[in-house]
């Protein structure tokens, strides 16, 4: 336990950070769909355009036991309505799936259908094993019941998944020679990343935005995510960072006192009586991680938790301030829901599981300049509760044996290729990616006021900023000199091979 | 059963094409000892630099099945007397172990100990898992028998073991940044290419000998390796290609006779009297390929067949110049044992499962200038054969899906670096191996007379030919050139981003 009061298991496990802003996605709690934050309307007739289908898929590439053979119907949903076709091989879009159903990206992620014209692209949605629609075993709460049905629930199996659904998609449409581009965000943009590692013969670059690849091991400062996070807020508001760093404590002192927890329970107007300060602590940082990982246009819910607290008539103590916050950003609700972060949703099942058995992502706080208290990664605590919980151990060393990580810049300049790195530099996890040019066609694609994953979502040309127009068209530049190139490289190769 | 009347099957799962020859390596048999060709001498001191060492090593990486957490002991050896050092970041060459125990490649695989002191290299020799002293579930015969434990035994787990290992050997030695050369030869030389491509944060670069990764699915013509041993054949004579061309249809007329088998087991002085022709038809066939396979300096066994075919005495009939062939090429025995080439050793037994489950090497044989019968490759019975076998299906696409090999000009001219693809021109094995250069660094090392692995094998400078000695001197320059490019990396990376 730390000074928070929670258990860091409990904080990293329900480390959730997709990219669907339709709905803001927590940091550290689940996907909750806000009366604020509606789905970008899309018209019936759009709709129509996206097509699903169901690939029955191997349950384990990797091995040749009987249950290996195991097969599962995975999802993905096409929209061939901009498809340039495979006789001008023209290019093929993949949005792969990261740690929830399929249903709210396709709609969502916007950089398939906003440049599909443009680029007369096929759009592929594919959705990651064990969400949605595409779960073995029946249901995920099923699959993750048995310690043998969840143990094929990982990063390598989905990628390879992804591998053969793209295949088996350009063998159905003969479109061997359409260049794949592969979309990814955060978790799903690490995957991007990894794909075209890879497997370089099946896609042709990736777009990866705001994937944290070297937040394993010992890369990056497990402090980092919340050094930006403070800095976030530092930046937006010195007072209302020091009313946030001040809160911790206030909020101990008060529970200390005789019917503290009750007097913490009315002033924030929880939904039943808290029994635990850190219930209310744990509500609060998820509000604030969340609040600056997805502090996006045109709301910009950071500021709105900052002018909360700034703007609260003078006199109003820091407690006041900070419920001030708490309702700006969530609405006057009749009560506030302190497990509304835990709630037991398949993308918190689902992320638990692969954190508890790959995905260790060493993120600790400490209190050197941050706003929250101490409470540093502990990895053997993490082991000895992922043992309990799962009765295996995590291999916290697997993803950087497999996928690498360390020193990318002097392994990958001179090997890969078409890879771009997009981050928000305002985003906390941007502490954990690839900021900086690999080579020329490794590229990172940073901006200074973006957060999680904006680039890839639904354009509005009414209020998106200037400079997300622009990263995004940097983007397509990039994208677009990768087909160049390789169709220029096909006509050669066909000349020399005939086909 | 084709028409040379045993099963493709058979014929197809005893493909055997490892690379050792201080005995011969046939294609389709067994690895055997012979009198005339004795391991190379080493001298006891020598030996006493070579130190193994087991690492504990996990069972299945893909997985968290409770399962896949089983460990085994894999065998590996260390010389260090020449190495540099962690201080100089001095490289370090590493055997990727093939389909056989390592003990014997030890010492024959001569590239590493030939070159450690021109490179100031450690060498590290590991072992393929299920081989050898690194089988899981105590002998291969034990984890072949049941469906559950041989099913872990694949080429992908095979390189994520030799990825833990050099990571394991790197960190043990403070070697962090001691670039690896990976060298492996045939089955193992596949393994090296794959092994670059996929983990290059591992390894700087392969030396993939006489490695046929494009002899899968339809990349390479099924009847190539056929192909190639009947044009070694007729261009070393014509007449020895005529007479071994004309041999299977006066088996089977002479077998046809009255007590034909009987006539024939006495002519070909057989161990216990023939069953069926085609098992006098499948041992000549063995040790015709593996002539052509193995035709080495300084015996050159191709030659030697043909010289006993074309130098019988006049007269002598097409059989009895064959048969003069097998006792140039085998020995005087007292009798020549059919089963020869299917006795069920370690390689043979843990290959044949390798060829059911994912390395479908689509080998036949047509009539089209070909001295053999035709024989074409048939999936559907090998997946029936596979099945009633081990009952699982073999993946004949797994190889492409994860590897690739298609368009390889195309895929990789772009991406990855630092490989070299060497083949000797008269290895049957060089139609399914890369033959032309893919970039400034992914090269092919060609020799127009050389045989399977022959330039990573311990070089004799008194026996070795000309040709031999430049083309292991273009590898070596080609490796230099490599860690020179990676030390002045390395010096700018550091000097970067201060480690």
């Amino acid at each position: 336990m730390d000074s928070l009061g929670y258990s860091l298991l409990f904080l990293v496990f329900s480390s959730i950070w997709a990219c669907t802003t339709q709905f803001y996605i927590p940091r550290l709690g689940t996907i909750r769909r806000t009366s604020q934050h509606e789905p970008p309307t899309t018209s019936s007739s759009d709709k129509e355009d996206y097509k699903t289908f169901y690939y029955t898929q191997e349950l384990d590439h990797f091995n040749y036991r009987p249950d290996s053979y195991a097969t599962f119907q995975q999802r993905y949903v096409i929209n061939s309505k901009y498809w340039g076709g495979a006789d001008s091989n023209a290019p093929i879009f993949a949005y792969l799936g990261e740690e929830g159903p399929l249903d709210d990206d396709v709609f969502s992620i916007g950089f398939l259908s906003d440049n599909a014209l443009r680029f007369k692209a096929l759009q592929v949605y594919i959705e990651h094993r064990y969400y949605g629609k595409s779960v073995p075993f029946g249901s995920m709460k099923k699959a993750l019941k048995n310690a043998s049905t969840r143990g094929y629930f990982n990063s390598a199996q989905a990628i390879a998944d992804y591998a053969a659904v793209l295949l088996h998609v350009k063998k159905n449409l003969s479109a061997e020679y359409s260049p794949v581009i592969a979309i990814g965000g955060s978790y799903g943009g690490m995957l991007a990343a990894w794909f075209r590692l890879k497997y370089p013969h099946v896609v042709l670059g990736s777009l990866a935005s705001s994937a944290p690849i070297l937040y394993f091991d010992d890369i990056s400062p497990q402090a980092g995510y919340y050094s930006l996070v403070t800095k976030d807020f530092k930046e937006t508001s010195k007072s209302c960072y020091e009313t946030i760093r001040e809160s911790w404590t206030e909020i101990d002192r008060v529970a200390s006192r005789p019917h503290g927890l009750s007097t913490l329970s009315k002033r924030f107007n929880t939904c039943g009586q808290l029994n635990e300060s850190s219930d209310l602590k744990y509500y609060l940082e998820n509000i604030i991680t969340e609040a600056a990982q997805y502090n996006a246009p045109p709301k910009y819910p950071l500021s709105v938790i900052c002018s909360a607290i700034d703007g609260a008539t003078v006199g109003t103590d820091t407690l006041g301030r900070i419920y001030a916050a708490v309702v700006a950003y969530k609405g006057n609700r009749s009560c506030h829901d302190m497990n509304e972060y835990n709630y037991p949703t398949e993308t918190n099942e689902g992320w638990r599981w692969q954190s508890c058995s790959e995905m260790v992502m060493p993120i600790g706080h400490d209190t050197n300049g941050s706003m929250f208290p101490s409470s540093p990664f502990n990895l053997s605590e993490i082991i000895d509760e992922c043992k309990s919980l799962y009765g295996v151990e995590p291999r916290p060393h697997w993803v950087t044996t497999y996928y690498g990580g360390h020193d990318l810049k002097l392994i990958l300049r001179k090997f890969a290729s078409n890879i771009i790195f997009s981050n928000g530099l305002k985003d906390p996890y941007s502490s954990g990616g690839v900021v900086e040019n690999i080579s020329d066609t490794i590229i990172a694609v940073s901006t200074i006021n973006g957060s999680h994953c904006l680039d890839i979502l639904v354009a509005n040309s009414s209020t998106d900023p200037q400079w997300l127009v622009k990263q995004r068209m940097v983007e397509i530049k990039i994208i677009k000199k990768w087909i160049a190139k390789y169709k220029a490289d096909l006509l050669a190769f066909k000349q020399l091979i005939p086909i």
